[in-house]
């Protein structure tokens, strides 16, 4: 443990480093802001991709402590040029195509039905692909940091009411198997199987205050555990069909079958783990104690054990999960460790409660027919990529991405 | 259920109401904002009060969703003219007193050590007392809103190290009794028995990030389920002493004793609860759907039940709690109702784990020795104060507070 022998207690009297985000110091405002020394911030160097993103940007998640994402630092995936600009008084939801009862909904009447308060994770189904992220970090070095590596992923608490709720004083009809979100973000939609949908909620809350502009304000689908292209922002309509809508969003997760007709692939995100403290382009200030922390989670339900390698693989200890551990959510994990100063490797293996774990890289990329150096070559690895995370620590203290050393 | 016949979606169009919290419409930006659209605040009302508070704001209860309270919206009572504007990199704790090794951390020593975050929540001793409010609101009519008549509570995921492990490290001597929370708020200081502190924690992340300004940055005691004068901010020294400070704070907490001592008085906060919705300055639309929701929460452990009136007190029903559950944590709770048109009182009442239950303002005025009407005539009521809340709804949807109807 820490801690120098006691001194005379230093001023602080530095005003260094202004935060453009706070309005420092020393002001009681009606809606506060945070210190004009904190800075970390989201990364929107992925603005310009060849997947139509025309804003992108990861959660710093080496900077945060606990579960909750706080609301601006969210990760931001958007098709359009900027985030629409609705009035909650005008936005309406429609529910229509195979129902009794066509309805159209107002902000004010969905806050007046049964609401629900869920805490879970969004997290895009490319996260931590290299695909999406190398090429085009550090002159194409690819991604160091916990936001580069997977900062695609946070978790909220989100509250709104559940789409069974609404279709189900629709009434749907007999035949009834899709239900194609529709949002205000360049006509984007997606098909989510009706036998998937029990806990797919229609939001307006996030983190106890309305959900924020880059989120879908006002109004958005969460689809727990399922890609987050599946929680439709701006939310607008929920067609019921009998058949996917086949968008851009819809062919990418489908396979074309001998017989000529789409095999549909809707998954949950796998188990997922990633060390925050110690990560890489942090520096160990010395031998010594260090918790090791980061944050594990997977879309198939609970974190059920958390285990750390320090030596690359060979032996795992169990970490300590900081409760709530809650289904489809982020849980926060710790070790205490003691770095003895020589060079080592350290990394995370999440298991979910249904008993699956996360694979090393070499195992996964022979699933996939393929060979970690054919990846790393070509910047490409599959969607849902969940291998586990190595950071190696040098001697010095300096730390770096070791999953393709 | 609400919902209206299906027709044309009409375009969001409105460009009224800015808001001065956001940069909207339509920027991407590497901290966030909320919608300009969004206009819920902390209200400053109480900022002269005869209680040496210089800034004093409620969280507006009625506008929240889940349990989380977003950290720009947390209550607020500050005794200096303004938040201090600490440099993290020159803050330092110093552990003293009664032990065997003192010893000063900085920040990111604080942060090396084994880690907890935990939500729960800050309440002011003196929230929803009549004396603190019921002058100062409205011309002295008397609090309104849930945000007037019960803001001063806040529910955040608090993370940082447990005072417990620091103490260990510093070896407590024999005989040590009490511990010595110092701020930098005008020398703010509060004595802890010591066995009543296992749950304490020095904390420095707030949802995620870094606790705010207003909020102790970069460093604070939670105390869960103390008054919130407990938890103290700007946390900068932990002196361990065989005797408390009796500083101002410590004295409005003891009694003299006949035989000239004082006798401390050292409460976790009751159980309580609050409708949210529907609330007072609020108006219903119209008879039909209307859920009633609130947020309930103890100091002594979990909530274990919530009960809500329609008819002032003669029958209640269950009402719905929202999980997760946690010990000394706002509870959301939820009931569906169907409101004929008539008028109505609706009232909550929590039972926490204890099995300790809130009782009517009549039953509590009697045990202080009171009537409701002498403390309505000389806004006076006790700290802890927590009464049955009663919102009367009249036969136009209106809404008006009917504590001391």
């Amino acid at each position: 443990m820490a801690g120098v022998a006691v001194g005379a207690l230093r001023p602080a009297t530095a005003q260094r480093g202004m935060n453009p985000d706070s309005v420092g110091p020393g002001k009681h405002l009606p809606y506060g802001v945070r210190s004009r020394y904190e800075t970390t911030a989201r990364d929107y160097s992925l603005s310009k991709t060849p997947y139509k993103m025309s804003g992108s940007a990861g959660t710093p998640l080496q900077d945060l402590h606990g579960m909750i994402t706080p609301s601006p630092l969210h990760f931001v995936i958007s098709h359009g040029a900027s985030p629409p600009d609705f009035d909650p008084k005008e936005h309406r939801l429609l529910i229509q195509g195979m129902v009794d009862r066509p309805l159209i909904f107002t902000l004010d009447e969905l806050k007046r039905l049964p609401s629900i308060s869920r805490i879970c994770f969004v997290e895009c189904g490319a996260n931590s692909s290299y695909r999406l992220s190398s090429g085009r970090y550090h002159d194409g070095a690819g991604p160091r940091t916990p936001m580069e590596t997977h900062g695609r992923t946070s978790c909220s608490e989100w509250t709104g009411v559940l789409l069974s709720a609404l279709l189900r004083e629709a009434g749907m009809q007999d035949g009834a198997r899709w239900l194609i979100g529709e949002g205000a973000e360049g006509g984007w939609t997606i098909s989510i199987p009706l036998e998937q949908s029990a806990e797919v909620m229609v939001v307006y809350g996030q983190n106890g205050e309305a959900i924020r502009p880059e989120q879908g304000y006002p109004l958005r689908l969460i689809c727990p555990g399922f890609p987050g292209d599946h929680s439709v922002k701006w939310l607008r309509r929920v067609l019921v069909s009998d058949q996917p809508a086949m968008s851009d969003r819809d062919e990418g997760q489908s396979t074309l079958r001998d017989d000529g007709r789409n095999r549909f692939f809707k998954p949950e995100m796998p188990p997922k783990s990633v060390i925050t403290y110690p990560s890489a382009d942090q520096r160990l200030s010395g031998p010594g104690f260090h918790e090791i922390t980061g944050v594990a989670w997977s879309g198939k339900g609970r974190v059920s054990r958390l285990e750390i390698s320090t030596d690359g693989g060979r032996t795992y200890q169990d970490a300590r999960l900081q409760g709530p551990v809650l289904p489809k959510a982020h849980t926060r994990f710790c070790l205490d460790w003691r770095w003895d100063g020589s060079e080592a490797m350290i990394q995370s293996r999440c298991t979910d409660e249904t008993g699956e774990a996360q694979p090393t890289i070499e195992a996964m990329a022979k699933v996939w027919g393929a060979t970690k150096e054919e990846w790393k070559e070509n910047f490409q690895t599959p969607s849902l990529f969940n291998p586990i995370q190595p950071w190696r620590i040098n001697r010095n203290g300096a730390i770096e991405n070791a999953l393709f050393l």
